[in-house]
């Protein structure tokens, strides 16, 4: 295959603050340009734009044109840096945060673009978390009534989620509910705009609709809840499409905004976690892709159906077809080395890290690596977010032993990166535990570039870590896929195999570490045990909650 | 009386770093004038001063000159601030930091001022902790024989105090033992200088020399730990000065330091907390003076004998005659809201306080003060320098329990000051469950200057706390001690009620605010009661122990 005739395909990554395009050789998977588009609305949470209208607490809106600008100028952006033909590319994937969802009518314009004054019109963002309450009923009754798709996901649904953020629509706003003719993830709503055809990918349908062996909640449990909700699953998707498929063809007008050609595969949308296991070519049983930033989740294929507890939803195709697909997460990682970091180091800290021309967190870094294992003399909880797995409860928070009047800024840090690690180990060895072994454990993220921090998951997890070779993940992943849905390979497994970036055991643990380690992890699961009842820490929280008012 | 027979005491006060003298008006109490003299040699911890023998880890040592030198300096210096005549001054009366002791030959000749190589020729200081091994072994023999002091020193004596150090200094360097005719107490030591007598005080005796019931330890006991140590009490005191006492006259060489005149009283010397209490005129059974700074002291006489657990001593007749006198403490305080502010407060706090004229920990107290009770939803122990009373385990150390992400650094630090106050009420709590009343909490001590803090401490207790009217709580004491041996009253209680100054109330317990501490106190509680039994907070001390080594 000569230059000329070589094919490339286009991935768009849609997260939180902003979305990224990447141009990708469908040959060999090599990125050869990519451009970022900021959001002009970001995170909506005070007030509708343009308007006087307030939105509560905890609310987190986002804009569809803003996801519309993200076609119009990363995509040719993307392109132009690359040096790529527009003719040579022959299909287009993307994958979403989610669960973020929007009320459309049936030809897909969002009800924010006919009432945007009205706050329930708005895509609800991922981290919209004023449904709790909501969410919270929809886990009890379901509880109550032995539904079946409740181990599913480890116990407990989201707050996120698409029926809980659903069932706070229609009681807060029926108008709006009833004018909603779809209930759609931004996931499957982008891809209505570049293929102006509607689909509903698996995977969001499983791990955020709450779809598990051919159908949703029933129509009795969802009256329970609330008369009104019993046609809720009117709104979503029946006929669910499947990861790597061909959603349809690039419409003129998308062909228009992306300077793309008319025509070409447009791929069935996907999530941005679970779209990295393919960048990472990581999709076979038992491959546990850590996507470690903010906050980390853990995607893994396997043969295997079991109730791990507290993952957060085991998905049947839900990263590859044909496989179990399951995730888990830890709440806060990222964000709690972040919030130490921001509150918690004084002043001589950061003017020595300014003067050696390094972050706080490389100066912290380079203070505490140097330390033997266990120096420090501490033992933290990594709940500083609450814990998702493997307890499924946002209501814990962050716990830690052992300081004294000699503990400095860089043991706490370090103690605060042990503790994700011992997190991650308890996620780990729980599903082992569940007979769904975990073969391979393999890093994406931006934590990556911390060193420090992946020798202390090697020696901690007392496996190699692998890693991935992309620090555009789900870009890359959504171009795998663009790949498979234009015909180019025969799947997503064989595409990975080619297109995806892996290096095995570029960490490995040092057997002395690990024995260390083994004595702190013994003490973080005593704390994590005593702690996991939630009695002290829901309390503190209960006494919080009734001060702030 | 008129102004020119008007009489007049001196107080000394010796403390850590510095001695302080004050000229106190006998009839009333005024404070007239008051200097300050650093120590040269402040605490030797590196190497023996004009050499280079360099000394091991927790060493902590003292020169006898530079006491010498506060008298030569503070005393004439306070008088002349004062503008009071020598003439008219009738007394003079000194506290000393304690356990600080030394050997010397049988006329009062620091061995350190012959033997200036040998370190354990030189006074060691309170906080020498290099006899750890020492006060471990004499522990485990007295629970093992059943000694009945024992259980009068809270179940454990300090490697702090005069066995212990004794003990060391007899097996590291047996010659500079046998050359020591005495082991004394600087506070008896300095009262050698200035009366040229030789006098035991009955409060280091029984606090720190283990006198109970008329004796010191056996030398059964003491051959025990060691066959050449069966001989130690020979060089302690064996008739014992009652407090308020005479111990001499002003001799010659001592008025020539001082240009106080030759022959007047001088008192028997004290402990600077113990002697506080007739600073606060509260030596009547029942009242607790705490002495609040980098650690708390609590004080108290009473008419009843008790075990209570934890406690650091009691001793018959050691805060005034006739009572028993408690001792109880708080092994890290203001240390430890020292230790937050020094390494967990971000610049944007030490530029905010630099900007508004204040110090950091104003700062966080003008955050801290702002917030409802519990809004932090924060708690914590406060072990991060060990726990004296009620647990007396010194490798206990800190823990903080309720962080998230939206966690404040004055959320941590007001946490930490509760942590205190609810440390505080263990104490009382103790007590009184123990069968000692406590009737009246007084404070003494530089953290009277928090009084946010002090509220807290109002709140927590739900008592109203009296404060003292001092700033120099020790060297007022010491004044009101050489009233009483210069005869000017008949007791040290009637000198307190005249002199002494307290005002009750200052602080007065919110219903509201107390009931929501209850709350706190109760998980306090919990988590004091989870960790107390050291488990956890031991393993994480070996390991960090061993990872330094």
């Amino acid at each position: 295959m000569n230059a000329n005739s070589e094919a490339y395909v286009v991935g768009v990554d849609f997260g939180t603050l902003s979305g990224r395009a990447v141009v990708v050789r469908v040959s060999d998977g090599a990125e050869l340009g990519s451009a970022v588009h900021e959001y002009a609305h970001r995170v909506i949470e005070d007030r509708l734009p343009g308007t006087d209208v307030r939105l509560g607490p905890d609310w987190a809106l986002q804009s569809p044109e803003d996801w519309r600008d993200v076609l119009r100028n990363a995509v040719p952006k993307a392109l132009a840096v690359a040096g790529v033909p527009a003719s040579q590319v022959i299909g287009i994937g993307t994958d979403f945060t989610a669960c973020t969802v929007l009320p459309a009518t049936a030809d897909g314009t969002p009800l924010s673009e006919i009432h945007p004054d009205r706050p329930h019109a708005w895509p609800k963002l991922w981290k919209h978390h004023a449904a709790q309450p909501h969410a919270d009923r929809i886990n009890a009754l379901a509880a109550e009534r032995g539904e079946t798709w409740l181990p599913r996901y480890g116990g407990k649904i989201s707050s996120e989620w698409q029926f809980a953020k659903g069932l706070q629509m229609l009681e807060e706003d029926p108008e709006i509910y009833g004018l909603a003719d779809r209930w759609i993830e931004a996931a499957d709503w982008i891809i209505w705009q570049l293929a102006g055809v509607e689909t509903r990918n698996v995977c969001t349908a499983g791990y955020k609709g709450v779809y598990q062996d051919g159908g949703y909640p029933s129509a009795e449990f969802l009256a329970a809840l609330n008369p009104g909700f019993a046609d809720f699953t009117g709104k979503l998707g029946h006929e669910l499409a499947p990861l790597g498929g061909l959603a349809g063809r690039l419409t003129a007008q998308a062909a228009e905004w992306t300077r793309l050609p008319e025509g070409i595969a447009v791929a069935v949308g996907n999530v941005d976690a679970h779209v990295t296991a393919a960048a990472a070519d990581a999709v076979r049983p038992g491959q546990m892709v850590a996507i470690m930033g903010t906050s980390t989740c853990h995607i893994m294929p396997s043969g295997e159906l079991a109730e791990v507890p507290g993952m957060c939803g085991v998905v049947r195709d839900g990263i590859v077809p044909g496989l179990w697909g399951y995730e888990a997460g830890q709440s806060g990682v990222g964000d709690i080395f972040g919030w130490f970091a921001e509150t918690s180091v004084p002043a001589s800290y950061s003017e020595k890290a300014a003067e050696l021309g390094v972050s706080v967190h490389e100066y912290l870094t380079s203070l505490a690596e140097r330390q033997p294992v266990g120096a420090h003399g501490l033992v933290a909880l990594d709940w500083h977010n609450g814990n998702r797995s493997v307890l499924v409860d946002h209501n814990l928070s962050g716990v830690i032993v052992g300081q004294t009047l000699a503990t400095r800024p860089e043991d706490i840090y370090r103690a605060l990166i042990e503790a994700t690690a011992f997190g991650a180990r308890v996620i780990v060895d729980t599903f082992e535990a569940s007979g769904v072994p975990v073969e391979e454990f393999v890093v994406a993220g931006g934590l990556l570039k911390n060193r420090f921090l992946m020798q202390v998951y090697s020696d901690v997890l007392r496996r190699p870590l692998s890693v991935i070779g992309s620090d555009q993940g789900p870009a890359l992943g959504s171009a795998i896929h663009a790949a498979v849905a234009a015909g180019a390979y025969a799947d997503i497994t064989a595409a990975a195999a080619t297109m995806g970036k892996r290096t095995a055991a570029v960490y490995s643990p040092d057997p002395a570490r690990a024995d260390a380690y083994d004595r702190l992890y013994a003490e973080y699961r005593k704390l994590h045990d005593h702690f996991a009842d939630g009695g002290m820490l829901h309390r503190l929280r209960a006494i919080r909650n009734e001060a702030a008012r």
